[in-house]
């Protein structure tokens, strides 16, 4: 089933991502393995494999690991598949069909799988949904059952999944003995999605649709199974409630979804929630459903994201804080929130193609999403701070969070897994596909298939972004094909040229900010695209707090940083000139092949060693200033960090 | 016995800190007394004076409160001590005579005395200094007793509390079946020294030096004693490490004194052993002491001090963070602590005197600590922000602990008895004497004596501080005495001129700060000082990473803040311009008889609703913005609140 306004798979073929991709392919990957296999020796062990071997049967001994530990294995089977589909490899297969069959043999009679419940809490099944994770776990390995299929052919973990689907649909409901429900972490709501596309059957939908109804509805299912198994939290025991049930925001469970018109609570699960929302109105063309997801889309996105695409303002819940409220050094900003835009936005562009979607997309996936991952694909953050001076951050609490450089992933292995399936199905966000129009959201090349109304294009990309902004588009057709190409005209391309065959067209582009180009497309036909890609300022909105007085530079998608490797201690001390010069210079060692940026700035000089002094302006000197893709900081030594800089106007 | 550098205890009367005085005898103390014997109605009970009478067997039930209830009791004490020694009033009296009364009740036939251990857990008196806040309790009743020994000449509680320390005495030691320990929240220290200045024991000196000296020994005594009581924590029982025992520096407790560089830890307990080591080193004359006091004082205030007089730029451990490491949102800044910088800074000047104590006890008398509490002396600051912004405190938990109003005070009440305590014995902070030299440190209205070796003076100020700068000083003395008045002349002056009699002096200031008038001092002399006191633009020390591009505004010894009340929303929109006019205007209302400013500004226009948009540089508006004094914030309705304010320099 190809739905309305989705996007198909095609193949990489980039200078910048195609590296990437081989990291998660050589690097990440195995890596992960070694992680899930207890095999990295510094590491606390996973136990994951091990859960599913003792839930099996197979090994005597007890779970370990999160609540949601199955999900790790889930997260590694599906970026298998994305490999696989690029590439067969016998080796790496043959090790997830065992993977596959293992976890077949720990599912239940019934349909039930999940290795927490089985190995340490067998009669407690879904009595703590609020907390346990149990149809998280479920949608992972769904999204892991569906890409292994659709890469492989093999029906045998969608199989599986789909008879664990089959038992939940019998579990949750509103008929006497079920569960009127639904998961703390919502993910199953996509995955379900995800399933109904996959296999077309109409009860996964539905199913999708009751867990989306049902959220926030009153009385409260929280407190009603909190009631019913006896008052217990699943961490700390009897007596203690659990903190979702206090705050319900954090699971976006305070109200049904129609009511709610902000981002609120865990950036994650916010996400997640939107993406599965944004399917469901889609694919059933549920308009008020799709208006909700644009008023909370709008509300993230216009005051609530910051400008490397990340969301999540605070850390001690890993979420959103209100409006314009966005500080630069604590906050959370995790790499897997940022790839949660990165899927809402996808769906959002599948249900209305409109460039505000994917110039967030693209700046989410370029800037928070890509810094998670370290130049060499063997460290990673999970925080992404705007600004940061490890000076500070051992001797702050409200900054434990923040690291100065990338860590090997451990214990609670959440983004690098989710990097890796993103980076490995990245192909899935390039184009998307409805009737007789065929989208280009992002400028990656490769290979792409368009399935249009009236045939099937292929559409070659080829293009040095995001360094430089000139594409090349060549139509691949077997015959003829009328349909509308309809090309992003990104927010940050100051103007643009397009040409068909080398001739200048006149096009304009639609209030969507797309260029639709509409014909009789012939094989070999070659749009070359040039998208302006000068320094660009970047003021916030007046309300932005933190920001005020400030201005951070951008670059085509890249938003650029400060580090001291290139600028010495006190990035605060350096302000740009309004108006300065900004050129760009070649990036050398570590960042060599990247595009650095050169401004004339101001450095403030010393003036005593007074904490505070009187009426002495503070003078400053001219310089220059090093900036470096946002992406790219942290991969020379340890040093501060900032990407909103102090710019002075040149009069007041 | 009054030693060298001491400072006297004379009489306020001033346009300023009278009204104030007031409040704390007419609102503040009555109100500690019902919320000590829980008759408000809508406060968490106290119970402190209860566990008293069940602590004396005179009533049934158990220990309620904190484990350091009984200091409240102290606070009280001591402040009506000093509301006593400037105002007979036999009603008050006879109230904290009864309360002495009990309290001498309570205690045990050896001499010990703690309602915790005494109702709660008799058998474990002196297992967990390091939590328990045994000897802290000790310290702030020592501190009472003294106190109401020199307002009342009653002797009663003062040998109450001389028989605790002799038993403390034979407790704590070197010597077998001795502790060789300390409190974990120094206060002790500071009363010892008291106790020895009242009753010129030497014993009790030497006690001093005892908990000084054995502060951060190896092996550890907190490790020790924690091994010895079998590994408990007091809140959280058997098998918990207690917070202190892993972090030695949140209570100096983390190297000997003698070795420690910086200001860390727990603000309060900082400026409290600070205070107690600088009598220590002042009385006994010990100089390696007093440079260490020296060292960490100059660590506080030219690295770690808030410009309001603040300590304490991390609330999660009420803690110092690191040198230059300042947030003016996220900050705690505590009311006690403050205070605490007052009591460090008085001892600092009996020990050497030299403006730059002066000069932060002043600042953090005008503004930190004077913040503390409502024009109408009912409701407190715990915490005091440099800028609040009252939409986003809910939506943060790094902001909970920050009030955009003041409270009443409830469960852990330090600040508000800290803060009536303070400002009942403010005489004691204005002047000082040692041998031929008199020191003005304060100019605040009232009579001081002033004990010279030449015969005694009194000198009467008279002054509109902190609104004007003029200041008279009249002379009172029944013979002639050769004397040298040495007046500080603030940093925050920009000049100064002084008469005597009418005639102008061609006087220079020392090198310490102060301008040294020596003669033989008549009866009627009359020195008039006028002090400059325009407004000063402050500057942050360029390493100040939260402070760049911004300016405070300072007139005399106050600081002044924007408020939403004059400036609407979005402070920080606002910007001065360097060097434009900022003039004096009265205050009106709630601010009536305060001078506020208003200064030439800049205010940023709207540019769209695009949370980032390119190329766009902010525009500003001309504006004049209202400052108003610190310490007055948050007296009219809740809004926004902004120390440091942006500043455009004139040419970039």
């Amino acid at each position: 089933l190809q739905g309305p306004g989705l996007h198909g798979a095609g193949r990489i073929s980039d200078r910048f991502w195609s590296p990437r991709l081989e990291l998660v392919r050589d690097v990440v990957v195995p890596y992960q393995w070694e992680v899930l296999n207890d095999q990295v020796p510094d590491a606390t062990p996973s136990h994951a494999i091990e859960n599913f071997r003792i839930a099996a049967g197979e090994q005597q001994g007890t779970f370990h690991g999160m609540v949601f530990q199955d999900s790790d294995v889930a997260k590694w089977l599906e970026a298998v598949a994305y490999l696989l589909q690029h590439e067969r490899d016998e080796t790496l297969e043959q090790r997830a069909d065992d993977t596959i069959e293992l976890i077949a043999r720990a599912q239940h009679e019934d349909g039930y799988l999940n290795t927490y419940f089985t190995c340490q809490a067998p009669g407690e099944r879904w009595t703590n949904l609020c907390e346990c994770h149990e149809l998280y776990c479920a949608g992972h390995m769904i999204e892991a059952a569906v890409a292994y299929f659709e890469a492989t052919g093999k029906r045998r973990l969608l199989e599986v999944m789909c008879r664990f689907v089959d038992h939940v649909e019998t579990v949750f409901g509103h008929e006497s003995g079920q569960i009127a429900g639904y998961d703390g972490h919502p993910e199953i709501e996509l995955a379900l999605m995800r399933l109904y596309d996959a296999t077309g059957e109409p009860r996964y939908l539905k199913l999708c649709r009751f867990f989306v109804e049902e959220r926030g509805q009153l009385p409260h299912f929280y407190d009603l199974e909190w009631e019913r198994r006896g008052r217990t939290h699943h961490d700390f025991g009897a007596g203690t409630q659990p903190f979702m049930l206090h705050k319900k925001t954090y699971s976006q469970a305070h109200a049904p979804v129609h009511e709610q018109d902000r981002a609120v609570g865990h950036a994650v699960r916010f996400a997640y929630l939107c993406t599965g929302m944004a399917q469901l109105a889609q694919r059933s063309d549920d308009k008020a459903l799709l208006a909700t997801c644009r008023r909370l889309w709008d509300n993230m996105a216009s005051r609530q994201l910051y400008v490397t695409g990340g969301i999540g303002a605070q850390a001690p819940e890993e979420s959103f804080t209100t409006d314009f409220d966005l500080p630069n050094d604590t906050v959370y900003g995790e790499t897997c929130a940022a790839i949660g835009v990165v899927f809402l936005a996808r769906q959002m562009l599948a249900a209305e193609p409109d460039r505000r979607y994917a110039d967030v997309m693209e700046r989410a996936l370029y800037n928070n999403v890509l810094a998670g991952m370290s130049l060499d694909g063997q460290h990673f953050f999970y925080v992404n701070p705007l600004e940061v001076d490890p000076k500070v951050l051992a001797d702050n609490p409200i900054l434990e969070h923040v690291k100065p450089v990338r860590q090997r992933w451990f214990t609670c292995a959440c983004c690098p897994p989710n990097l890796a399936r993103l980076i490995a199905s990245l192909d899935r966000y390039v184009v998307g596909c409805a009737d007789d129009t065929a989208w280009v959201h992002l400028y990656i090349g490769g290979e792409f298939e368009l399935p249009l109304s009236a045939g099937t294009l292929r559409l070659h990309q080829e293009t040095d972004m995001p360094w430089q902004g000139a594409v090349t588009l060549t139509i691949g057709a077997d015959v003829p094909v009328q349909a509308r190409l309809a090309l992003r005209i990104p927010a940050w391309a100051e103007g643009f040229e397009v040409s068909l065959d080398g001739e200048r067209l006149d096009a304009e582009m639609s209030s969507n900010g797309y260029l639709e180009l509409e014909r009789q497309w012939q094989d070999g036909d070659r749009i070359a695209l040039r998208l302006e890609m000068p320094v660009r300022r970047v003021y916030p909105h007046r309300a932005l707090r933190h920001d005020a007085g400030r201005v951070a530079l951008q670059r085509g998608p890249l938003v650029y940083c400060l580090e001291q490797a290139d600028n010495g201690e006190r990035l605060h001390d350096i302000a740009l000139r309004e108006g300065g010069i900004v050129d760009t210079l070649e990036g050398t060692d570590a960042l060599s092949g990247m595009t650095l940026l050169r401004a004339e700035a101001l450095r403030e000089n010393a003036a005593g060693e007074a904490l505070y002094r009187f009426d002495d302006a503070p003078t400053y000197t001219r310089t220059e200033a090093v900036f470096v893709p946002y992406f790219a900081w942290a991969n020379r030594q340890e040093g501060e960090m900032r990407v909103w800089t102090r710019e002075l106007p040149r009069r007041a």
